[in-house]
């Protein structure tokens, strides 16, 4: 293919389950469609500070919390995704969100391939995502750079995340998975099927 | 059918906007799925007070306001239903519940359609629902009982709808639609065909 591939930004925080049925699923979805995913880890907790949030509203609102799980628990049941409740939750995402900014950048196939290990680890077996070792394990197990574990506590990579995540709040993001397509925003896994109908018809219209 | 008919509970507040996208197509979907719907209105004012927030979450956190328009309005395009945001909101949906308990209680058919109507004046045409002008005019306009709206103001209907309410609460409701069968909770209008999947496979456990 040598026209442009129309293309959708993939916007998701390591702790959101929700994002994990996303990461689960988004690439073969993206294949089906002849869509471009860029791949855009960023961190919730910021966001949430700014809207008083101390923590996940998951554990905030514990009528929402409870909720979630059980919601989660179906939807990952009826899809034959492995899910579990990990000792600790929300895991704070920054370190893995680094390294797979780091590893997005030596190589987008294996980069998107260690994300989608990241939450098969913590939420499919339960694994501590702020473990080096796990990181490191999961970048092996994928391909993808193992030197991206130390390149994430550069400066470059840090400055990188902070602005990925002022980028996602100035965009009106204020959960995850989110989705843009252009000017058009998507939030939650239940839209997509919608954003990538979206990216895939302007397609046509540049064709 | 002289079988007993699986059924499903429809939590529903006045003021909710994706409350409006289900109760457009709730009736058409439950009777294709032979299940019946019991129509229970709510008030999600006490149950976000008890969780700190004065108001509609889509007014404290503007970037989620501002996304649940772009997302509703989207979903009642693709739907062919009208949509328009009305000069106020929310809206303040008691007086219009307690009328809506007050015809539900006289006849089910009539009084669902009633609750069809005001979502389609609120959200449709931008009608003020606090108006007992316009709830009259719904009432007569869907053959719900006319009295209905001077029962509203009544002990009785007052301590109905304050029951409902703790009820929801009690059974781990946090917002608006949702849907109980059983012991099963689901939450949202993305989650109305899962939730009358369900209810449907009652029956065919039953018979």
């Amino acid at each position: 293919m040598t026209a442009p591939h129309p293309s959708l930004d993939f916007w998701f925080e390591f702790a959101s389950t929700y994002s994990y049925l996303s990461a689960a699923r988004i690439t073969d979805l993206a294949e089906n469609a002849g869509v471009a995913i860029r791949w855009r880890p960023f961190l919730l907790g910021p966001i949430f500070a700014a809207q008083g949030w101390s923590t996940s509203p998951f554990t905030l609102y514990p009528a929402k919390g409870a909720y979630m799980w059980q919601d989660v628990g179906r939807i990952a049941a009826a899809r034959g995704l492995p899910f579990q409740k990990p000792a600790r939750f929300p895991q704070n995402g920054l370190v893995a969100a680094r390294v797979a900014l780091a590893a997005l950048a030596a190589d987008k196939t294996s980069g998107a391939a260690f994300c989608v290990a990241v939450y098969r680890a913590q939420f499919g077996d339960g694994a501590d995502i702020t473990d080096p070792d796990v990181l490191r394990g999961l970048l092996t197990q994928t391909g993808a750079a193992p030197r991206a574990l130390d390149q994430a506590g550069s400066p470059g990579i840090k400055q990188l995340l902070r602005k990925q995540t002022e980028a996602a709040q100035a965009r009106g993001i204020f959960g995850a998975p989110s989705f843009t397509v252009g000017d058009a925003l998507y939030w939650g896994d239940d839209r997509l099927d919608q954003a990538m109908e979206h990216a895939r018809s302007m397609d046509a219209g540049a064709g």
